[in-house]
């Protein structure tokens, strides 16, 4: 069963979004529900966390990091027009690299390699959390099965991301004493590419989602992406915050 | 149900093969199986085709040639470790092309055009062969749900590909006189990029196939790509030599 046969988040309306309402639509979506919301992320950017628990931010979001190149590859592997796979490709190129471009992936690692952590660990994904990992898989089961456009849509979080990335990299190099400017170079290399693929997606939405259903399982998407991002800090605020590591998990030294 | 589940090409025995041995069972699927024994295609070297069956050939074969980065794409979105996907993208930029490198597919298309073609028809894929439309889309399910060393060996038949290339772009430049360097760019740029991408894909077979039933499917998977090649040109035979033209396909003036 996907997503769209359960729930495409249809409003029972047949009366199409003009383009500036489906946007809004989309926008609205981020600002209810995007993870810089989440308590979690504003400990992150204020300094309220000890090292260990910024490691395991760091530690369980590699699992994402990891599974984007995947989720973009599963995205091409659908596509019949190669204009779309070529301006697609360079996602997969932003994140794994190419030739002598290291990718976001490596940048990454970079900096869980300057919170400490060992590379063997981190990439085996072995102490991360399965929340992190469920919610991850799922993401990229959504970009494989979903319609093309609502697979696109999914992507719409990085409409909001730049924000974010900001907030963290002033607030990151200034209350932590473990964070330099080296390893927040994932953050700034974002910066650019983020808004780039933002606006190439919401106008292909915008130009492909044809009917009221589709700009609502659309919408949905975008909604469905945001909980992907925010279950990843309930898991972390519960395991690191509140103390509750599940079996097997990483455990900060001294926790 | 996938391939595997039908037929692995299970020998019956646990003896694991060597090396050498693993790779010349693979040899031999080419030797006896590589669509290069296939009688259109010694016609099509030959120069015994007319104009309207090269072009017959030509505008079914962009339905391979289109699905090439789909199934590489598949291929990458099952790959967990980096550095084979960073490997893998080559493949899809090779086809797809990235920034100011055209790839192979355009290339494919500047031989359409030179063979009077119109580019709609071709891209399209509404006059292409049911049968070699069927035979294309086997091979990216296949690749996409095999297990991951199987579908590396899927792409083996490259091991063969560069005498075909070498026969081809001396055979048809010497024999068609619709037919001139600028349009056989496509084989000439493969004669470089299929070996290098033939010689990974054994070697990774070679470490990744660790049973013999493992190494029993991947020679059954060059079997089943050489299917693939082999239907599509039964398929051009059957109508464009034989004569039985399927309704709505490609019929050459005068046909």
């Amino acid at each position: 069963m996907t997503f769209s046969d359960i729930d495409n988040g249809w409003s029972g309306s047949d009366t199409l979004l003009s383009r500036d309402e489906f946007e809004a639509a989309i926008r609205a979506v981020g600002a209810e529900r995007y993870h810089d919301k989440h308590p979690f992320h504003k400990m992150l950017h204020g300094g309220e966390l000890n090292k260990g628990q910024v490691q395991a931010w760091a530690l369980n979001r590699y699992c994402y990091q990891a599974a984007v190149p995947r989720k973009d590859a599963a995205l091409m592997s659908r596509v019949h027009n190669r204009d779309l796979r070529r301006e697609w490709m360079h996602r997969v190129v932003d994140h794994d690299g190419l030739g002598e471009e290291p990718g976001g992936i490596e940048r990454w690692l970079v900096l869980t390699d300057g919170l400490g952590l060992d590379r063997n660990d981190v990439q085996s994904m072995r102490l991360a959390l399965p929340a992190t990992k469920f919610a991850v898989e799922a993401y990229v089961r959504f970009v494989r099965e979903e319609p093309l456009v609502v697979a696109v849509a999914s992507s719409l979080t990085e409409l909001f991301a730049p924000k974010i990335h900001k907030e963290r990299i002033s607030g990151m190099l200034e209350n932590y004493d473990f964070i330099d400017d080296t390893v927040m170079a994932y953050f700034r290399r974002r910066l650019n590419q983020a808004p780039r693929d933002a606006d190439f997606a919401l106008e292909y939405i915008k130009q492909h989602a044809l009917t009221r259903r589709e700009q609502d399982a659309c919408i949905a998407a975008v909604e469905f992406k945001c909980n992907v991002l925010w279950v990843q800090l309930d898991a972390l605020r519960h395991a690191y915050v509140d103390g509750h590591i599940p079996p097997g998990a990483f455990r900060p030294e001294g926790a």
